[in-house]
């Protein structure tokens, strides 16, 4: 008793009254508006060919020099808004010379002198533009509309690239679904002279309706929804040649929906690369294009694999050479480096770590030494490493152990180094990568200082099969160990993703943070096996039966949870979205009486009813895996419901299409079982925006109310 | 305490200990297929021309004598297995005449003289039809594939009275969304020579998404639905000549959308008359046109009213006459009868009553006299009259209070009479319409006899304006009026319905019943100003107001739960669907405090989302009457929101758009309000079949859970 008075008393008197003020679960969603994520420089970047850094803050653009960390240059918005007085901020930069910023004004691309105050002539495009790409050398930018590729010069602002009518065949867009690494669907040539593009044809696609319910009266809303087994699209790839404005699409035959993907441009502009995976996702053909007659040169070499073949990574091309690139590959277990020519000439493995390559961030002035992303040994962090690209030897750039995402100078002469970890809101250091020698130039203050918040903790568990399992918990502030609390686990645990890492907060939404310190709980979070980052092996566990060793290890964190004194075991509940909403609706249904409740977001409920390229890739289609895709099917168990389930989904997600809730509910129904649901209007796959507050609170609401 | 004993003692060995079964809600909503509802003569009904009646009992068809009321004959299932083996039980008759059997056998019609045992011709017919109308003096039967009408006749199946191939443009079915009394599409000549019908051009109807859910992937399953103020059907009358087999179209300009309804034959095949409704459903002209022609040949009258003017009931031919006819009018602010000739004429008011004639059942051999329906005095009855076309003396015929069924002999000597009251099951009686006077042919035993039930009983409450208010409630078994009793107000309040009858349950459901004895709660039901059966001003007062008047007479009736001193005026919550939703989402949300909870199904939240036919009757268009649209708009309270709210809806609705809930959804979430909803996958307007049960289970357990 008196204890607890003499911390009432520093806590009134020493630390403050705003050390006692509650987060609420409002502002925590809303953290990022209410200033509660750790703070940073402003649009941080290199000036290109310089060892110079450049920030915006308080309207102006900060220049500094990095080896002597000094402030060099200073141009305020205003300079900007001489030529350009519509500006009412700075613009976020797209590139910055050492004479030069380049940016997006409304529908310009705009070239400001800043040393001699001067804009250059803008480059237009379409005020409707979408999937933007500006290339300085070709001085020209791509962009979309509708279904069709265009490009923006000085002298023309809507060159059409192609001009398809059928609504069907899209150009100039992702492909396949944004899988297999893809982001975008232009690729500039290394000289500006082509603009290479995917096009995808999905006649054989079907469509999904969705349902706009804004207009008057509601409208038909389709999307194009290639479904495990149906039929898929069929990808092509195009050349544009911008002086003879031609197109030449190259000669591959992909009638039988294969992918292509990870195009890269030789440094000469004479072939382009491309990995094609046939549809089955368990072999891979490298092969080298020619430009000029869009003829394949060579295969450079084929990877197979019994489970799949997944490609993330585009080749990147070794300094001054047309030849040698950097592949990643995941042959040996963990993604690595690999030294290849064209020609298809395996020159040496450049890395053979047993954990994850991420990435490759440049080469140094050299040209011998290659700086790349990575976990490290510990897989919950993210670090960069200089390697040398003869001997293989490295060195770890990223000294404080956390999440590291860096940048590195043009000139490969330094990093900027951002990163956090479970004691660090954000750091910014700069690296010089010779001397290896860091400094510090900004250190965010702890946005949470002034509430009420509890501890996070990372707990390593050993897996049924030995493996060990990251895992988290978060306890409420005053937590009391002689107290039981309900836990809420909250789940995700399909492929590419990691929810449990050294990063601020350990990776966690803020709300789950405050929701534990408001209603007293423990929250919980483990990376089963699947998730991302821990190498090919205990990714491919999954394959062919989706939630089996995911559940299995979610379980072993509930037995863990089950062995804390502080836990009330007997009251549980398991909250996730999207592959976690499967895991939830799963781990619900498929082990009765662990939970007492489960709030399930856009769940996959059928993995029939899911994606080709994803889901296949685990599944394989539902005519050649029948049982797996049945055993996985959440339906079947709807009959062992225990306790309250609430589905969640997003009236127009176009990624987990509503019929997985819907067959769920009908199914429920059916079988006389008392289920919740809730949809949320004109969201998609999730709930974003201020609307995101209303669903964290239903779910949590459910959760308190039901988890007793 | 010992009276308790007894009472216990006296149930046990007295009363038996079936008495104590609790009816389970399950049993409740299955009740028809449970033997739960109260028994009848199967297929009741009078053989033509002929002072006898027919039933169907053990596989038999009993013939009985009115008069003497012995059996005459009995046609045994096997007698007409002989010529249609594939008959595995009695088929529902179509007509019975002193020798033959009309019924339908899969897609034919067949006809089977019961005296002679032989079996005509059977008249075949396309497998898919629908909408089938048979015509015993042409025969031939009338139907639907698709959007055209087709004939089948000995000679032909199928015979196109329409080939249209646009989908837009849709003959023989029912049209204007089956408002104005419309029930079908088709309309034989008295004598069988020709087939009119209504055609639709839907062209200018819109489209509402809907969603099929069962297919792979789920597909869109539009339907044509024309919302309040925006484009309407384009209605037409053909006439088919079966002779010429060609059609006429009526020369009737319908560009403005206006109504065509009440399409009458006279007797002697030369005309066709049709009340026309401009679409602002204030004007009525009854027109007579010529069938040979198609033209008009003179307008009998109009009506106007400055609310509307609705019509349910064709005209009704005097016996023997090709020019006298009976007309429904509630001109003088109640239903009743006037004697026109077809030149317009008004001969006489043959009714002056002052409650609502529904009905015309048909005359006595004499032709003087008429048999019609209609409550009587007491506006929760329903009884049958005989009244004297020339005098207007009439006879009330239906003895016994409560709600009468009657069928008139074809030779109008009879009445078979059901009825049922809130102490009688079901009755039968003969009348003899001459003399007047009833004899019991079947009487229906107590189907909840041997469970626990409560009791209901009326109550007449003075509604703000003085006006008498019906109501019902419903205690549970064990009721002790010392203790205190959550309610469910359960509502429905639209035009067109009636729930507080003299029939059994008082017009409950049976899960009403059963639910206030398994919670241990009070279900109270008032029908409100505006529902049916009690007049035109009693209707008419909600005009371009939905929902005031409406919800001042609901809340009259909390008022009166209030004052009952075992009500905990605390736990008030209610529940209805459709018009009954919209009644429930404004009581809780305009008037909050007076419900703790609230579960509205298939709810109207804004009658702008509703059909024009019904819609602008009752409200004007949007753009006439803005504020009335705006005032009854229900996401204008969301914000008011103090208690649950539940929100239920078909996920295929194509009556209250799914637009309606999920609008209102959208406003909450933007509001921050915290509702409830579910939807029932491919389900229409209500949850039918054995889905029901869990539809009821859920509502009832919301309420249960949040009501206190």
């Amino acid at each position: 008793m008196k204890k607890i008075f003499l911390f009432l008393f520093l806590g009134t008197f020493v630390l403050g009254f705003s050390q006692q003020t509650m987060l609420s679960l409002e502002d925590a969603v809303l953290g990022y508006q209410k200033g509660l994520n750790p703070s940073s420089l402003n649009d941080l970047q290199w000036v290109t060919n310089s060892n110079s850094y450049v920030f915006q803050k308080d309207s102006a653009l900060i220049f500094t020099d990095a080896a002597s960390n000094k402030v060099t240059q200073n141009i305020p918005l205003s300079d900007l808004q001489k030529s350009y007085p519509e500006l009412t901020r700075f613009p976020r930069l797209m590139e910055i010379s050492t004479n030069e910023l380049v940016f997006t004004n409304k529908n310009f691309i705009e070239t400001f002198n800043y040393n001699t105050q001067s804009k250059s002539a803008s480059i237009s495009f379409d005020e409707a533009a979408e999937n933007t790409e500006y290339n300085s050398k070709a001085k020209a930018i791509a962009y979309t509309l509708n279904n069709n590729l265009y490009i923006g010069t000085l002298s023309n602002p809507k060159i059409a690239v192609t001009d398809i009518e059928d609504k069907n065949i899209v150009s100039g867009q992702a492909i396949h679904r944004s899988e297999f690494g893809i982001v975008k669907g232009t690729f500039w040539s290394p000289e500006g002279n082509y603009l290479a593009f995917y096009q995808k044809d999905e006649s054989h696609v079907t469509d999904y309706p969705l349902v706009d319910i804004t207009t008057y009266p509601a409208s038909l809303k389709n999307i194009k929804y290639p479904m495990a087994g149906q039929g898929s699209e069929i990808a092509k790839i195009g050349i544009y040649d911008l002086k003879t404005q031609k197109n030449i699409y190259l000669t591959i035959d992909t009638s039988d929906e294969h992918y292509l993907t990870n195009l890269s441009w030789t440094p000469d502009e004479k072939y382009v690369l491309t990995a094609e995976i046939n549809r089955g996702q368990n072999h891979v053909w490298y092969n080298r294009y020619e430009v000029s007659t869009g003829k394949k040169v060579n295969t450079l070499f084929e990877e197979t694999n019994d489970k799949w073949t997944e490609l993330e990574h585009d080749a990147v091309f070794l300094p001054n050479s047309n030849t040698s690139f950097l592949w990643f590959s995941e042959r040996g277990g963990f993604m690595n480096l690999y030294h290849y020519t064209t020609d298809g000439k395996l020159v040496k493995q450049v890395t053979s770590f047993n954990w994850v390559v991420t990435g490759i961030l440049g080469f140094d002035e050299s040209g011998k030494n290659v700086f790349i992303t990575g976990t490290g040994a510990d897989p919950r962090e993210m670090n960069t490493f200089k390697v040398n690209l003869k001997t293989g030897k490295y060195t770890k750039l990223s000294k404080v152990n956390g999440t590291h995402s860096t940048q590195l100078s043009t000139n490969g002469n330094y990093l900027i180094d951002s990163y956090s970890s479970l004691s660090i809101p954000t750091n910014l250091e700069i690296i010089d990568t010779k001397k290896v020698k860091s400094t510090s130039i900004y250190s965010a203050e702890n946005p949470l200082k002034d509430y009420k918040i509890g501890t996070t903790k990372f707990v390593t568990l050993k897996g049924n099969d030995g493996t060990d399992l990251y895992a988290k918990i978060t306890k409420p502030a005053n937590f009391d160990a002689t107290k039981k609390y309900p836990v809420m686990v909250y789940v995700y645990g399909g492929p590419h993703a990691q929810l449990v890492t050294n990063s601020w907060l350990g990776g966690s939404s803020l709300w789950m943070t405050a929701f534990a310190t408001l209603e007293n709980y423990i929250v919980f979070t483990l990376d089963n096996r699947g998730s991302a980052n821990r190498g090919f092996a205990f990714e491919s566990v999954i394959h062919r039966k989706l939630g089996d060793a995911e559940m299995e290890d979610q379980l072993t964190g509930v037995d863990y949870l089950k062995s804390l004194n502080f836990v009330d075991s007997d009251r549980i509940a398991v909250n996730g979205w999207s592959f976690g909403g499967f895991m939830t609706t799963s781990l619900m249904l498929r082990n009765p009486g662990v939970f007492t409740t489960a709030v399930a977001g856009g769940p996959v409920t059928d993995w029939k009813y899911y994606e080709v390229m994803y889901g296949e890739r685990y599944m394989d289609t539902p005519q050649e895996n029948p049982e797996g895709y049945e055993k996985a099917k959440v339906h079947n168990y709807i009959k062992n419901l225990e306790g309250k389930l609430l589905l969640i989904h997003g009236s127009i997600d176009p990624t987990v299409v509503p019929q997985h809730s819907m067959t769920l509910l009908q199914e429920a129904v059916k079988q006389k079982v008392q289920i919740d649901f809730f949809t949320y209007p004109m969201h998609e796959h999730n709930v974003r925006g201020v609307d995101r507050v209303h669903l964290i609170k239903k779910m949590m609401d459910y959760i308190v109310e039901n988890n007793k």
